[in-house]
């Protein structure tokens, strides 16, 4: 399993990323030139789907290659279970450095740890609380004063340039200046429109594609995979200028909602559309104010990515630099009269997916888009494959997309899955819901999307005939047997062995009739039955 | 959580008992009078269902308190992932031994442990590896002459007595005497009418009820809860005298099995009536010659735990020591055209369960029979409880029946569930199922058996009109809304969040709305909006 050359993978994650908030996606106004690019020379997906629309358990489920109900972190700051295996482990195993830059959501299970005597500061420790990552840089973009953990470098950073304070994340890059001089939040929408203190320079973006350079100039002659994960366009919703007003409310697309779905709305997503968040983001200021700012904040990015790749093709790392650009899931922006994410509709669970693999193999597949149904989760046996390492499809529960870059296209899967537990949710108190039930998995194929949701009706929305998922036919006669295959799909996925980890396949397979080997003859009668066992089974 | 008063468990496991081969449980012909007398004074279940018909996976179940696709364990020799809660870990929380004598079954994932840098050696390490047990002694019972691992402390002992050889368990306990001296070995079945070589003091049953008198004596003042987990009368069947032909094929049940189910037989059954033991366990010699060596082990069995009921009771221990009676799943002995154990009828996964709580609150159940549906999973929160410690209901996935042993009756559960990975059997080969769908999952309601078979059709039984499970009503068009309702029952239950173990449903209720007062504020368009929230949050 060697590699017969060095090849590494640049990661690039972005958070709260819409997957149609790019113009090789679709997006009139929002022209991201550099992503574009990237799409024009590898292949850009339409139906990738996050494992969970939040950004905890899906990152969980990208960096271990695992589902949701797999890897167990359900919601944001659940810790990930120790022992659970990580891309990192895969990666190490054959050699290549499993790099971070950015942010994670990762919560270390240190009670787990403390049981198990590891010590969280030694290399192993670090490397599990850090899921599975050599850390370059951790951020995980969230840094209110009152946080007493919040002491990014980037804090540092804007020290030493003048930018003074105990927390100028939250004074500087993330606050606008009033008339009268006031700081004006950037964690408060009506301030969305306002300049960040800062200059794009000095901003989160352009400070982190300087450090994945940093690290590019950095790296010795080891194969590297660098997790570059984003901050941005996450809330707060503040720009630096230029792109705080780069955009106006001309620009802005159409929300997705429709009257109608306020009507026998489903109890799932009413109680969801009652959060302050969902209220705030269904305002016409908000569409006007806010997603212009959001949009600017994906301008900066893709700028900063026209700077990264040429930084590449400067160093001549593009010929073996495998770059995939994709968000851990998307933003509902006031679409179906939700906010934030949490949620199945497309908004919020299909994710933007973009990958450039150099090699010749590859070269067929250059700019072609792909229909297929692919999981977060194919991304882990992709990089393993590319990497030269061998799948564990036990623990590994996605597919490699490789033979797809390389011009294969059989059907990678009937149906994707993405799942979500509510429990730590206002909706599960509106519900009345016990913590222990709040839950609801999607699930999808070519034409329907069906969300099992426990305890209530599913919901069902035809995408061929209903693309923005605005009727939903979950209660019609008409659809009961579609609803009834899907939930087939749900039972047949649930009740595979998420967690039979120790042993692969072949490993099962091969150990069959072991116990003839070792002198365990079960229920034979005589010695004659023995012998005949043994050699049906070419043993003797 | 201190303990009021030192309390002992003392947890008796038998291997492959079946729950009907007693006679508080119904046996015309084999006396049981010691287990008998426990059910007397405890109480005596119905309706126990082991998580799995086959030792490991039943047994990880047993330890962890999870069910199978929680622990992952799936079969026999299948490691139990590193970092999984064992019954070991909360009782010694709560400074309560948890100590091993017999047998376990426990495989330890040594590649996990490395991968995390633990010592196998180490105590956490061999902690872990023993799965959370103390080793008073282990021995898994079956130490082939093959087997380079075997080397129980019981051969040193049959050494120590005279037994000489290199494997004495092999060449004394477990095979007899020709007419012209040679060895006839206990694996055989036409063996199985003549005694052991050794007497019936030096055999295994004996031999392991002294030692935990022996632990008995040396225990200190810390409790514990003393894992007492024989290995008969578990394969080889061969019995010293006098157990060897105490019983004739008179005495033999009846088998419980009809021409109708050769008939169109559902696959999976009729793929494991091929094997061999099915084969040989369903002649009618194997019920005159086998069946009642079977039964000689169980008395030798009752025989002993009488002296060691005794041997409590003069220790003064029988006032404060919990006792239970089960086994970790049956034996077919030809029923159904079957042998060993893997399927679902009653024969191999329902259990015996006795539990005799000395407690004065237990004055109220002596004697009783519950009908209740309980899983072998329940008894790890019923220790943990008895003990004084508080259970973890997210890890802990079965309910403590200390309040039915104290007198409540409410329901524990409306459905049972037990499962079967059948990747390692030769079923799997002949019905050319893929490995990583070689699987079934079990549910019993009160009044009927479903078994969920991937890629097959299922099987129903009407436990009421049908209690020997002989009519199959799987492909009834009449049964189709229940076997539809049990199929929910299974999606329900498996999309559960049986992987979420690193916190508690407590923690997650407690730590809602905790943005707030770390300054993420979501969603909110101005101060007034966030005032209100914290307000309404009882924060501010």
């Amino acid at each position: 399993m060697g590699l017969l050359m060095q090849k590494n993978i640049l990661f690039i994650m972005c958070d709260q990323l819409r997957f149609d908030y790019l113009s090789c996606y679709g997006h009139e106004h929002l022209h991201t030139p550099n992503v574009d690019a990237l799409a024009a020379k590898g292949i850009r997906f339409n139906n990738a789907y996050a494992q969970s629309p939040i950004c905890g358990p899906s990152r969980m489920s990208f960096y271990t290659g695992r589902y949701v109900r797999s890897h167990g972190s359900t919601w944001n700051c659940t810790p990930l279970r120790i022992g659970e295996p990580t891309l990192g482990d895969h990666l190490n195993a054959i050699g290549v450095r499993n790099v971070l830059l950015g942010k994670t959501h990762m919560r270390a299970d240190r009670e787990g740890m403390k049981r198990l005597g590891i010590d969280c500061e030694s290399e192993i420790g670090l490397f599990n609380a850090e899921c599975g990552f050599e850390v370059y840089e951790r951020d995980d973009g969230l840094h209110p004063d009152a946080y007493q953990d919040a002491c990014p470098r980037y804090n540092q950073y804007l020290n030493d340039n003048g930018f003074d304070g105990a927390n100028p994340w939250q004074s500087w890059a993330n606050s606008a200046k009033g008339e009268s001089g006031e700081l004006l939040s950037g964690w408060l929408m009506e301030n969305a429109d306002k300049p960040a203190r800062i200059p794009d320079y000095y901003s989160e973006t352009p400070y982190l594609t300087r450090r994945a350079m940093d690290f590019i100039d950095d790296a010795n002659d080891t194969p590297w995979c660098l997790h570059l994960s984003y901050i941005k366009p996450h809330w707060p919703y503040m720009a630096p200028a230029p792109y705080h007003n780069m955009y106006n409310s001309t620009q802005v697309q159409a929300a997705i909602r429709s009257e109608e779905e306020t009507q026998n709305t489903h109890p799932l997503l009413n109680a969801f559309m009652q959060h302050n968040y969902s209220q705030t983001c269904s305002r016409d200021d908000f569409r006007e104010r806010v997603i212009p700012t959001y949009m600017g904040l994906i301008k900066q990015l893709d700028d900063q990515l026209g700077l990264l790749f040429a930084h590449l093709e400067k160093r001549g790392l593009n010929e073996d630099t495998m770059i995939v650009f994709t968000s851990d899931h998307g933003d509902y922006l006031g679409d179906h009269w939700l906010g934030d994410k949490e949620l199945f509709h497309d908004a919020a669970v299909k994710i933007p997916l973009i990958i450039f693999d150099p090699s010749k193999d590859a070269d067929g597949t250059r700019g072609h888009t792909s229909q297929q149904l692919v999981e977060s989760i194919d991304l882990a046996p992709t990089f393993i494959e590319y990497m030269g390492g061998r799948i564990k499809k036990n623990v590994l529960e996605g597919h490699s997309l490789l033979p797809l870059l390389h011009g294969e296209n059989k059907p990678l899967r009937r149906y994707a899955f993405s799942e979500l537990d509510y429990a730590s949710s206002y909706a599960c108190i509106q519900l009345n819901m016990a913590s222990t039930d709040a839950r609801a998995v999607m699930v999808r194929d070519k034409q329907y999307k069906y969300i099992y949701v426990e305890g209530m009706r599913p919901l069902l929305f035809d995408l061929q005939q209903d693309p923005q998922e605005l009727n939903d036919l979950g209660t019609s006669e008409k659809y009961q047997n579609i609803c009834q295959r899907f939930e087939w799909a749900i039972l047949k996925w649930s009740l595979k062995h998420h967690n039979r980890i120790t042993l692969t396949d072949e490993q099962i397979e091969t150990s069959r009739g072991n116990e003839l080997d070792e002198g365990i003859f079960i229920g034979y009668w005589d010695q004659d039955e023995v012998n005949q066992a043994m050699s049906k089974a070419g043993k003797s």
